[in-house]
């Protein structure tokens, strides 16, 4: 398994040197976030994430997670690793303190979730399901069950699940089938069979407490007639402790491809007393209020395991010698050269560290909106970062899993032969990658989600909230003495992207399978532009300080290579992806749907 | 497991009337491989790859091959099956008639081995390597070595492999410690340890000939002191048949991705007998002598498993319902609409389908240049052919293994979350396809022999013998008048393709790592205007047959569409290829090895 260091430097660069959090903090009255307190906050997050979580990864990965007539075991030190994330108070980082949390901003708790996820992407899938069903609870949960479930679940003692998916429908959740029927005494029974629940079953916490999309017996058909249920394995005493058991049970758990150490579970809800949170009906809004935050953090797995798989490709390739240098040798005391000579292992090291280092930036820039709009006292802001946020969330979750799961797949190749043994642990990183373009609405969703419902359905108003981000940094820019090439290129595209939504907005208005034909490519053009906003902005910094004779000369020098290399070689594919979305509908509508296989 | 059909309509339409096999046979006096007789052999074949090898395929991944105290267990039915078809004759099919190969051309074993490895790519590697042994022995061999070994081989009695890789190299075969003393009696001691050694231990036949490389006690530095050997596990007796055992064992097997039902060994030879074959000191050039069809055969493999995963992706996507056209209600009477109605879902399918019978034409044509490269009696017929097989071979291994892990991955997607789940066998197909970039010399090691060896290393003689072809092709049809459009793009691309390479190879005079550092994109850019070519080869037939009201307009409009999708989807990657060779190394080099960890 590559060792994982947290990328601290780079971190602290982002936070301190380029997004200013603690001016940022300090003006949305988050006051315990003091540089201070953040410091020690990532410094003994990184300690427990290398040295608890990142050892349980491999053989998490071997030993699987096990199923027996109901009861579900996860991999050894699992659960004790568990319990120590929550002794240590990590689970209420930035929950709300009303309920025991430490009430952190929540950028602070996305930012450990990077390292717990680049070290065990296994092992954060439960500590990440208990965050969402948090969120859901403290948004849209009645004071008492905020007491009940919220405290418990902040302490560590209680997880949590989001119940959504169904045997035929994942997508379309207007379909759904689990019924909840009202009982006398205000609660419901629940009924049904839910598919693909992480951490649906374990034995990491006392009581698991399952969110349940449902049915009730007079609703609408559709989205519209979705509510949300609390439904506990265990409900809860007067007293608010473990009780008696529900009637719910995980039937089995799913043999996958990756993130084997998460119980994937197959739910039971067989009359299974479940509370309504929040209003009849009302349950996919309730969904929809933490999805911005559940949608991004997926989106910083592709960060997380692109991060882990370059850190052993680029140890691997300092260390291993193959064939000499094109341009003589370079280690002449050694039998060959180390591999990191050849131009083209450092093409697919820079396009890895490239992807994570712009995909981190574009997170700590989206987490940082999070809080304005969590935070803000002021409407205007408020307003100004959800309309922001809206528009970035597909693009953090889709093509920073595209970009991750490329960026695995070449740390990958780097190994070679070895690459392909599960010894070395770079074809977990690839599997444990692969499922997060899948996942949380697949990554066409998302595309469909900015194209249609963001940026056309906002007749173009989301995108120039951000696109007059970039023009003005452009404008601020324009003449950089060493980065103005690049800041021309920027602003052209800027421009461009601004033109070719235009051009499908008229072709949509005419034939909306339009929206469909274009969104992907639409999407990952978006990506590439965000990026290259992001590189041009941490490299201006890097500029500053280098002139300014500031810090580390090489960590800047670092930058501003990687930031060439980005606009030279990933850039480009701007072109083939505008290209593939001027292509249109038609090619992709001519083929009779029983002609495909002929 | 997505169930297997052998694409036998468009093996045929390829065949018999894009590529005029049959003339192509008669005209090399290969007399037996007639039209019925090719029929029947497909026939077959088909049926016993889609009976026997499929069903085995999700069985093996999940039984493994069992590694026991030397011993090397396959999965249940494996066995059975590689009896049946050894039983069938399938082993000799292409092998020499001299020693009980039915002597069919070469192309018609790469055809049957593309059935063979859509099925089941584990059970593949037991008669690709076996097959890879056998040209080895066949073109270097002695006769007596011929006659002990090819004999039995060419039965499916024994199998063979390839011994190349050690734990410290695998593509810089010059530094390999074994070693091969000379004895009395003209054999050789072997000792070494091999690493990555594909069927080196296994239960499917009574003996297994090695082919290991080694280097002999006054050998030369480097890959000029390389012998080749022929190893048995047992001595054959004065009888030829399995005698004493030779001093050479299994020391362990690999736990990986994928393959997981091939026998991935570690091979241990201490003072084993071995026989030199060919010359001492030209072990590598023997290697080189098949080496293209090896190359070729690991290409194939590309679109065999994005075959595989194409036809599990059309299926689901006609049954699975979910969410409603975005045009309106296509399947009124279900609750969803079949989820191949969206246009992300058919952009996926499409591109599957481009790549997968892209890749085949190039295959196919790539496999009838083996033939002409074999059994051609005209010198400068077989000359032209080798020319244009050394160009091709390193654009179909990468190309295609590229294009084909984009296949799998595209059809795991489609299936959205079960696209992960194990029993579905889609995610199988993606760990199955990753190893294909990796091994028979990864795909950066491709891209250097393309752009160094075959395209500048013959100044660029290699390139234009193919780009003729392309270029008369392209006068030919430069007034079609349905696919003018088309062809003056590829004719542009052709002209396009010739100026980029002339420039990388002035900058290369003054910096051979220009080479290294556009190696890979100039693969890819070569590889998607390779694949224009024929696709419009194939759409022009396709107009022919319409237009002369020929067969199934259904099947020829499929092909015409699709050729169309690729033009217009796929095609204008070449931008962004093009760009990321035009930027050059600079940018790769600048930075110290020292701080891509900082």
């Amino acid at each position: 398994m590559p060792e994982y260091k947290a990328p601290l430097r780079d971190m602290r660069f982002l936070l301190d040197e380029v997004f200013d959090f603690p001016a940022r903090y300090a003006a949305l009255g988050a006051s315990d976030a003091t540089p201070d307190m953040v410091g020690a906050i990532l410094e003994e997050g990184a300690k427990f994430c290398e040295q608890v979580l990142a050892p349980l990864n491999r053989s998490g990965d071997e030993e699987e997670c096990r199923f027996d007539n109901g009861v579900v075991t996860t991999p050894k030190g699992f659960k004790e690793a568990f319990a120590q994330y929550a002794e240590g108070g990590w689970m209420g980082l930035s929950a709300d303190a009303a309920y025991g949390g430490q009430g952190l901003p929540h950028s602070l708790g996305l930012i450990l979730s990077e390292m717990v996820a680049s070290s065990n992407q296994s092992w954060a899938m439960y500590p990440g399901l208990t965050h969402g069903a948090m969120s859901a609870i403290h948004a849209h949960g009645s004071e008492e069950q905020k007491q009940t479930y919220l405290t418990r679940m902040t302490e560590g003692r209680w997880t949590g699940t989001m119940c959504l998916t169904e045997p035929h429908c994942g997508t379309d959740l207007g379909i759904i089938k689990t019924r909840a029927v009202p009982r006398a005494d205000g609660s419901y029974a629940i009924s049904g069979t839910k598919i693909f629940i992480s951490a649906g079953e374990h034995d990491m916490s006392e009581n698991i407490v399952h969110l349940v999309l449902a049915k009730l017996p007079d609703a609408p058909a559709g989205t519209k007639g979705i509510s949300l249920f609390i439904v506990p394995k265990f409900l809860p005493n007067a007293d608010g402790g473990v009780g008696e058991r529900n009637a719910l049970s995980c039937g089995s758990i799913e043999h996958k491809m990756g993130i084997k150490a998460s119980a994937t579970c197959v739910m039971n809800f067989d009359e299974a007393t479940g509370f309504l949170i929040g209003e009849p009906n009302k349950g996919l809004n309730c969904m929809f209020t933490m999805m911005n935050h559940a949608r991004l953090g997926t989106g910083m797995q592709g960060l997380c395991l692109g991060e882990a798989s370059y850190q052993g490709a680029v140890r691997y390739a300092n260390d291993r010698l193959q064939m000499r240098a094109l341009t003589g040798p370079k280690a002449p005391d050694k039998p060959a050269d180390p591999i990191i000579v050849h131009p083209d292992v450092r093409r697919m090291l820079l396009t890895m560290k490239a992807f994570n280092e712009g995909n981190r930036a574009l997170a700590y820039f989206t987490a940082q909106l999070l809080d304005v709009a969590h935070l803000s006292e002021d409407a205007a802001e408020r307003e100004e970062a959800e309309n922001l946020l809206a528009f970035l969330t597909p693009i953090c979750k889709a093509f920073m899993t595209d970009t991750g799961l490329e960026a695995t797949n070449l740390g990958m190749q780097v190994f070679g032969g070895h690459g392909y043994i599960r010894e070395w642990g770079m074809e977990q990183l690839v599997r444990d990658c692969r499922i997060a373009p899948i996942y949380e609405g697949t990554n066409g969703i998302q595309a469909l989600d900015l194209l249609g419902r963001k940026v056309l359905g906002s007749q173009g108003k989301l995108l120039r909230g951000f696109t007059k981000l970039i023009h003005k940094f452009c404008e601020a820019q324009a003449e950089h003495p060493q980065l103005k090439a690049q800041v021309a290129e920027l602003a052209a595209l800027n421009k461009e992207w601004g033109e070719l939504t235009l051009k499908i907005g008229q072709a949509a208005m005419k034939n909306p399978d339009e929206v469909g034909a274009a969104s992907v490519d639409y999407l990952m053009y978006a990506g590439y532009v965000t990026l290259a906003y992001f590189w041009l902005r941490m490299a201006v910094v890097a500029r500053q300080k280098l002139d300014a004779g500031e810090g580390e000369a090489a960590f800047y020098q670092a930058k501003l290579a990687t930031c060439d290399f980005y606009f030279k070689r990933l850039l480009p594919r701007t072109a083939s992806h505008r290209a593939a979305v001027e292509a249109g509908s038609e090619c992709l509508m001519r083929l009779e749907a029983e002609h495909f296989m002929l």
